[in-house]
C-alpha cells in the first residue's frame, strides 16, 4: 500500500490529503498537523470586524479526516529523513512515507522594531490571534496597523468598524503597492481617509512604546497612542524543516516543478511555503493566497499517489472588500510590466455597476493592461461598488487564454438595467486601449 | 462628401449614426426617426415596477444628434429606391444616400385572439406603452400577462410588486423555454408561485373578454378576471420597407453578411429587424437584444462610411432580474445541442455567492454544457442571488475563445469571504463535467 504523509493541516495540506484519498482510495494518507481546526485565514479580518461569527468558520480537522479515511495526527513534524523516508515529530513519533507533501505554510513576519514583543502587539494568522484581537479591541480606543497589504487594510477597516481610531503605517509610498498601480492605491487611500483612518505612508515605525503593554507607536518623531498594534507585514514561507532536510528553496520559498515535486524525489510541497511561477513571465514568485494553496494542494495530492496533475502558474488574482469598496487585480501591474521591459498600452474607463440611471448603481473604475506588441491582455485592476469579482475572473481567464484587445472588445456580455449597464466596462476599457494603439500607429505614419 | 442615411433611431440606428460620425468626420449622416426620445426598452419593465424613474431613462434624440453633428429628421421613412439610392418619407421628403442603414427595429407580435384590440390590452415596446400601463395599473386589481419570455416575466414581476394579482399564461410548457433547459425554468416557476403569480403553462388564451375595456381572459374554460392584459409575445422584425425595396429576408429577419450589408450593395441593416448568426453553429437566428443592436449598429455604422468592422455572431447572452433572482444564460441549451445533434456532457453545481458562512451569502445554481467530443464549452445557465452577470460574461468569453473543460477548471479566480467563496462555481461545474467524462471513459474501458 502506498504511504503518503502530509505535514501541515492548512488549506494546502488538507486539500492535498482529501485529493490524494479521492485519487487513490487504496493509499494510506497521514496528515500531521498542530492545528485542530480547519478554517480560511482570509475570514479572520471579517471575524474581527463582527461580520462573520467565529464559530461558523471552523471545522474540526480530525472529524474531516475521519470522514474521509485520512489518519490525522495532532503533533508537530520536526525533521525529515529523505534517505530513510521518515518524518519525525515533536512527540518523538516516526512516520515512514513513500511520498511526502510539505505544507508547512507561512510564519508572520515580525519586523525588528524595538518593543515589538510588548503585550497587545499582534500578528493575525490563526483563529487564536483573532480571538485575542477581538478581546483586546473591545477595551481599546486606538490602534496602529503596521503594513498596508491586504491583511493590514482589512484589519484596519475591521477595527474602524468597531469604533477604534486607527492609524495605518506603511513603509512603501502607497497601500497595496505590490498589487496595484499608484492611481488605484490612491482611490483606496482616499476612502480610508474618509472613513477616519490616518495614513502614514513611506515611513517605518521607529519604536513601539510601553512598559508591559503597548501604549504608543513612535513614527516620524510622533508618538501615536495605541492600545493595540497589529503587524500586517506579511508572512514568510515556513521552510525550516524542508531546508534542514536539504530541500531546495529560492527567494525564501520551496522550489517545485510543475508537478509540485521538490528537488528531492517523492517529496512534494504545497501552499504558502512554496514558490509559484508567474503564468505570464514564468518567473518564480510567492503567491500566498488561499486559491493558490488549494490548487497546489490538489496538484501535489494527486501526483503523490499516482495521479497526474500539473500546476501551470499563477496570476495572483486578488479581491478585497474594504468598507464598501471592492478591489480586484490580476496579472501584471504597469509597474510589473515596466520591470519586465514589456511595452504596454493601457485602457481605463469609469463605468457603473448597473445602468447609470438605476438607483443602486455604483461606480466602477477599470484598467486593463495589454502587451502593445502582441496586443495580449496581461493585467487588470479595478475598484468599484460591486461586480468586481466576475470581471477579475474574466480578465484572469482572458490572460490565461492569451486573449488580445480585440477578443475583449468582442465580448458577448449580458445586459439588464437592474444588474448591468448596456456597455460592459471591460469592453469599454479594451476600446480605450485600442484607440491609443491606433493613435500610436497614426503618429508613426505621420512621421513619413 | 459621403452621404449616409439611417432609418430608425433605436439602439441600433443611433449607435450606427454615432459610430459613423466618429469613424468618418467628413461623412454627412442623416438619421430618420419617428421617435424623439432615446432610451433602452429593456428598462421599461423596471419603470413600470417603480424601480426606475421614467424621466431618467430617456434622452432627446435631436439633442444627441446635434451634439454629434448628425442631421436628425423626425419623420417616417416609407420607401427606399435602391436604384436611385433615395429614401422617401411620410412627409414626402426625399433623402438621397451613398450608403443606407436600415434599423427599423421590431413590432410587437399581437396574437390573433378575439378581443385583443380591447382597451387596456397592451404591448410594451415604447415609453408611451409604459406610461399607459403605469396609469392603468394604478387603478387595477388583476392582470394577465400573455407570454412568459423575458419581457413577460419582468412585467409580471413588476405588476406583482405594484400589488396586482397576476396570472402568467404561456403556450409552451415552461417559462423562458427558448432560453433555458427545463430544470432552470422550473426554479423560476417555483419563485413566481412563491411571489403569488399564478402560472398557466402549455395553454393558449381562447378569448379576451370585455365590452370596451378588457374584463377577463378566457383560458382552459376559465375566465380569469383582468383589468389589464399585457402581451409579452415577442416582437417580429420590422422589415416592411426593406422587403418592398427588394431586400432579402430569411425567417422574418433581414439577411446580412458579416459586415452587416444586405444583399443590396451599400444598404446595411442593424438591430431587431436583422438576422444574426450563432457564433457556435453558424446558423441564422434572431438575437433581438440591446447588446446585439449596439454591436450591429457599431459594425454597420463603421462599414457604411469607409471603416472596417465585422460582426462575427451572437451567443444570446442574457441576464434577467426577476424579484431577487438573477437568471443568466449564454450559448446553447441542452435542448439546442440535441437539435444540433451535438453530443454533450454537462456540469452542474449548487454553490454560494459568497463564502457559505458569510451572512449575506445566497445560493447560485450553475450548469455548464460542453461538447463531449472536443470538450469545448458551448453553453451556460445559472440562477442565483447574485454574481450571475460576471459568470455569464466569463462563460460567453470562454465559448468565444473555444475554451474547453480544462481551461475552466484552471480558472485563476479571486477569493475573499465577503464577496466570493473559496471554490469558484464555474470551476466546480467544470470539474463535475470532467468527472462525468472520466466515468464515460472508464465504462468504455470496462467493456473490453
Amino acid at each position: 500500500m502506498h504511504n503518503l504523509v502530509i505535514i501541515g493541516g492548512g488549506g494546502a495540506g488538507l486539500t492535498a490529503a482529501l485529493t490524494a484519498k479521492k485519487t487513490n482510495h487504496e493509499a494510506d494518507v497521514t496528515l500531521i498537523t498542530n492545528e485542530r481546526l480547519s478554517y480560511s485565514p482570509c475570514a479572520l479580518p471579517f471575524v474581527i470586524g463582527g461580520e462573520i461569527d467565529i464559530e461558523k468558520i471552523a471545522k474540526g480537522i480530525e472529524e474531516i479526516c475521519e470522514n474521509s479515511g485520512i489518519n490525522c495526527v495532532i503533533d508537530e513534524a520536526i525533521s525529515i529523513d529523505t534517505e530513510k523516508k521518515v518524518v519525525e515529530t515533536k512527540k518523538r513519533r516516526k512516520f515512514p512515507y513513500d511520498s511526502l507533501i510539505i505544507a508547512t505554510g507561512g510564519i508572520p513576519r515580525v519586523p525588528p522594531i524595538k518593543g515589538v514583543d510588548l503585550e497587545n502587539v499582534f500578528t493575525l494568522q490563526r483563529i487564536e490571534d483573532a480571538e485575542k484581537i477581538i478581546k483586546k479591541a473591545k477595551e481599546s480606543k486606538s490602534a496602529v496597523v503596521i503594513g498596508a497589504g491586504a491583511v493590514g487594510l482589512e484589519v484596519a477597516a475591521a477595527l474602524t468598524k468597531l469604533g477604534l481610531k486607527v492609524t495605518l503605517v506603511e513603509m512603501f509610498d502607497h497601500v497595496l503597492s505590490r498589487c496595484l498601480d499608484e492611481e488605484f492605491s490612491e482611490i483606496i487611500e482616499q476612502k480610508l481617509k474618509e472613513e477616519g483612518i490616518e495614513l502614514i505612508m513611506g515611513s517605518c515605525v521607529e519604536e513601539i512604546l510601553g512598559d508591559k503593554e503597548v501604549k504608543a507607536v513612535r513614527i516620524c518623531d510622533r508618538d501615536l497612542p495605541a492600545d493595540i498594534v497589529i503587524l500586517g507585514t506579511g508572512i514568510r514561507p515556513n521552510t525550516e524543516i524542508a531546508e534542514k532536510a536539504g530541500i531546495e528553496t529560492v527567494d525564501g520559498g520551496i522550489k517545485t516543478d510543475g508537478y509540485m515535486q521538490t528537488n528531492v524525489k517523492d517529496v512534494y510541497a504545497a501552499g504558502d511555503c512554496v514558490d509559484s511561477r508567474s503564468l505570464i513571465t514564468g518567473r518564480l514568485m510567492l503567491s500566498q493566497l488561499g486559491t493558490t494553496a488549494i490548487r497546489h494542494g490538489m496538484t501535489a495530492g494527486m501526483n503523490s499517489v499516482g495521479g497526474y496533475a500539473t500546476f501551470e502558474g499563477v496570476l495572483n488574482s486578488i479581491i478585497l472588500k474594504i468598507f464598501d469598496l471592492e478591489i480586484g487585480r490580476t496579472g501584471l501591474t504597469e509597474k510589473d510590466a515596466k520591470e519586465e521591459e514589456i511595452e504596454i498600452v493601457t485602457g481605463r474607463i469609469k463605468s457603473t455597476t448597473k445602468s447609470e440611471y438605476y438607483p443602486e448603481s455604483k461606480e466602477i473604475d477599470v484598467k486593463l493592461i495589454f502587451n502593445a506588441l502582441n496586443r495580449r491582455v496581461i493585467g487588470a485592476q479595478m475598484i468599484g461598488g460591486g461586480e468586481v469579482a466576475g470581471k477579475i475572473d474574466l480578465a484572469a481567464f482572458a490572460i490565461a487564454k492569451n486573449a488580445c484587445i480585440e477578443d475583449i472588445m468582442k465580448l458577448k456580455y449580458c445586459y439588464t438595467p437592474p444588474l448591468t449597464p448596456s456597455h460592459n466596462a471591460l469592453v469599454l476599457a479594451a476600446e480605450n486601449a485600442f484607440k491609443k494603439l491606433r493613435r500610436i500607429k497614426e503618429e508613426r505614419k505621420r512621421r513619413f
